[in-house]
């Protein structure tokens, strides 16, 4: 797999510090013809799994090549490994606490990043992301193997989402977040109920019967179910917010059922 | 009118989600070298007029060949064309719903986008800024003609601004929105007020004399009148936030009289 | 000292507003192939002081050539003056109102901006960055001399940053910001207390014994205090924000004993 000079980014530094800005240098003082792409940095304050979340929706839609630089890291300085992990299509950058894990499949190989050639000299127990990600990232950019940055690693940390409990008829699972406009996304994947006959979604006391294909195939403000980008089974508002009109907060059960 | 290279992206989509990371990663893949500038993503959620004025100040301060990207879709998914307008100087592109209509002038050739070679080959209900409007965008920036998209649409839909009503010696407007700083922008074009003499400007119980020409011209913490980068009236207070100080809120008539 | 085509740009405009994307649209008129990077936009208004204290910590992380622009300007319009400043790795672009003056040197040439030939036609009393920073920072991208824009300044408006008061086993410093995680941001450099012996860190009520040098060796939630990434001593907390769990605020004295 040869780099294509993209890199994307994600991490939970928010945009008000100089921190983002900070990594870009780094890596364009190594590769000053990087591209590179923020994803967000509006992961919640070390929430490992919405990190992972965002990177699993987001990293396919990247040509062949592009390196993925995530970074939430609350274990930053303590025993975690920084690893680079390349897969047939692209190479994954970042801690290993799982955040990486759920858009790696079974084909990879993992390396421990250690190589002192690849990091800055002086090393802070509290910015990795400047000191040893955005360097590593930088190289690898220009074409040094992942194998080069240190040992390999034969399985790195998985994180495993929250399964929505599947009987013959229903499905019970959660909402496990929200997006910008308000829509509830749930555990429930697209492939659990893409071709059930009579749904019925219940969340809360609101029963909604079967999916809708758009937002705007309701009434305004009317609640609807719909298999959103994300992958998963959403609880959505045409014109509105699904979270504050309905009322809906993460971990809430929603329960489907068919014929 | 030979791209550039450069595209800009406007929308609502918020920085917390990865959706304008996402929507970058599909231009790339069709075009790596393209140069993506986001303009703002903090339009208000479906806030079409609000896009179509952000738009309209800022498209001009690109370079001749640039695409614009803008996509506040309320009803995507639903039969609001997808359309590319070529201008003398720029291609839009965006839902056919007034978004682009502000920064278009009287000429124009537009196109509904519809041709499957542009655009990805499985397209969702719920995000056709991934789907259909960034790969059309990438394919734009590598040349393809604008009419290439799909048949010819001889108008698109057009916005109204709300327009001040104008008297001999007074016009009577509201303020349509403000600023990071609090700036309250009226909808009384700089044109209309330029060359007046006598000039007094009366928002709820403050009467302001004259024209300002920098926030800087009056003491601290005063209210002035000021034609600002927006191109229209603008209520402002030097070092502090006119919004606040002074309980502006969208909608207040602002009242200008004259000699 | 030759232009690297990198551009960092740094200011209070936030990222609602078009501002930020019309100052790189100007930029990339001038110059289509500069490669223009956000610190931040998320400088509290007007805070000449934040902006400076940001552009200290980051611009050092840029290669040598790179073009650093940063607005926060609250006398736009008045007579404070446009100036280039040119350092023996870096130029710098902003007001001479004491922003850029925490990331200067003693070794620096400066030059008031009224060239007319690199601003813009029409100079507005409320947008300098757009017309009059922006067309700068283009041209000088492309080679023009910093001594170029204008009459070299022999001094340039220096900023003082609060100072710690130090005694012979003690200093009295104060919390100056914090970060988005709510790491507290005192004004003590870490030289001052590097190779201390038995530290003691008083911040309110609370004292805190020693350094650590990550924030995982103290348990959850656990006072730590540490030399950050700021070139400050911080006071964090592991997996929580001093800030809110602890009630500081900017100001509040930060003492620290040693032997």
């Amino acid at each position: 797999m040869k780099p294509n000079g993209i890199i994307t980014f994600t991490s939970d530094f928010g945009l008000e510090d100089p921190f983002v800005g900070i990594v870009k240098g780094v890596i364009l003082s190594i590769n000053p013809f990087a591209r590179i792409v923020d994803i967000t940095h509006g992961i919640g304050a070390q929430d490992i799994l919405q990190g992972a979340l965002v990177l699993r929706s987001s990293y396919r839609f990247f040509p062949p090549g592009t390196i993925h630089l995530a970074v939430v890291d609350p274990g930053v300085g303590s025993q975690r490994h920084p690893i680079v992990v390349e897969t047939p299509m692209y190479i994954f950058v970042g801690p290993d606490n799982g955040l990486l894990s759920l858009a790696i499949g079974e084909e990879f190989s993992a390396y421990i990043i250690e190589n002192p050639n690849f990091i800055l000299e002086k090393v802070s127990q509290t910015f990795h992301a400047r000191d040893i990600f955005a360097p590593v990232v930088g190289y690898l950019s220009l074409g040094i193997k992942p194998s080069a940055v240190g040992r390999k690693l034969e399985e790195i940390k998985r994180l495993s989402l929250p399964s929505p409990s599947c009987e013959e008829k229903k499905i019970i699972g959660e909402i496990i977040g929200f997006d910008h406009f308000g829509n509830a996304i749930t555990n429930i994947p697209e492939e659990l109920i893409r071709d059930k006959k009579a749904l019925k979604i219940r969340v809360g006391v609101k029963t909604i019967e079967g999916l809708s294909s758009s937002y705007a195939e309701k009434p305004p403000l009317t609640p609807l179910a719909i298999l959103g980008s994300s992958g998963f089974l959403e609880i959505s508002l045409n014109l509105g917010s699904a979270r504050s009109e309905l009322k809906l907060k993460k971990g809430d059960e929603v329960e489907v059922t068919f014929d």
